[in-house]
């Protein structure tokens, strides 16, 4: 992990004052089922747990991932066999990570634009070092481990294919 | 359509001042490719188009609706053969629309909370409008008809079941 932290070139941030949007799609399936991501001829799959599309704004800075992290393992999003809203880390569940720029996107008439979001360099440093402590999050609950649970995650700036399975969309949006 | 506005009981606003939240998944398939939804025994099948979860806020009213319908028809979100930004009208593509109260949570410590949202009388009522006005709207272009195009909701309350396939989640968030 860099020592020093790491800016947008402007330091603005997005209108919003937000340094990156989650939106989370809760996979609640209890039968075998499962989500497969292909980019760049990778296969990711997961079975039960959480997909997180992440997208950062201009001005983010690595002060924000422990939060973001924090928020993935912690919050009760997923629902337990007997009903209960449980973390991923409880289930335990997989967690697969797409990056996700167009979520930063906003209309303009007829047309998208993104001029909220992180440049190219600080969106994929930014997805690497959110990668790198979510893994270390997750890895230091035995529990987790233990369960066989896996962290995937798509390549920034790749097209990724996605095929979901899930016996309900439960899907979250968290700003940080 | 009714002929007076709709409004919670409270009309309270959302925090964010919103009246609503779409999430919507343009799904860019090429080769003949589904989705899928069921709740309480309906299956929904669209193939290549826009999948398009909704929430509404506290205080939203009828009056927003034309807003996320012309949003949603005129946006240009899908992609086209030639890979140029399209409407959905012009793709031709097909609609799912999906209710998706999650939208509205907000995180308080590691619990979601749903205190935005309108209430299920309201919200059902504004999801039913919004579909009608939806399906009025979309077929008001005979080349989307003439292209058998169609539009497939889900089930106000019900838990959705749901599969996607893409080539590519283009997921963006828009507030009314």
């Amino acid at each position: 992990m860099r020592s020093k932290p790491l800016s947008s070139s402007s330091n603005q941030k997005a209108q919003s004052g937000a340094a990156g949007k989650l939106c989370m799609d809760v996979l609640r399936l209890y039968d075998p089922a499962w989500v497969l991501a292909t980019e760049a001829f990778r296969l990711h799959r997961i079975q039960r747990g959480m997909v997180i599309y992440l997208c950062f704004f201009k001005g983010a800075t690595k002060d924000v991932i422990p939060k973001i992290v924090n928020s993935v393992v912690n919050v009760k999003l997923s629902e337990s066999d007997t009903g209960k809203r449980v973390s991923v880390i409880d289930l335990p569940g997989d967690v697969l990570i797409v990056p996700q720029a167009t979520l930063g996107g906003k209309a303009k008439g007829r047309s998208m634009q993104y001029h909220a979001n992180a440049d190219k360099v600080l969106g994929m440093e930014l997805f690497a070092q959110f990668i790198s402590q979510c893994q270390q999050e997750l890895e230091s609950h035995p529990s987790w481990v233990e369960a066989g649970a896996v962290l995937h995650h798509g390549t920034y700036g790749n097209r990724q294919v996605l095929q979901l399975d899930t016996n309900g969309p439960y899907t979250h949006l968290l700003e940080f």
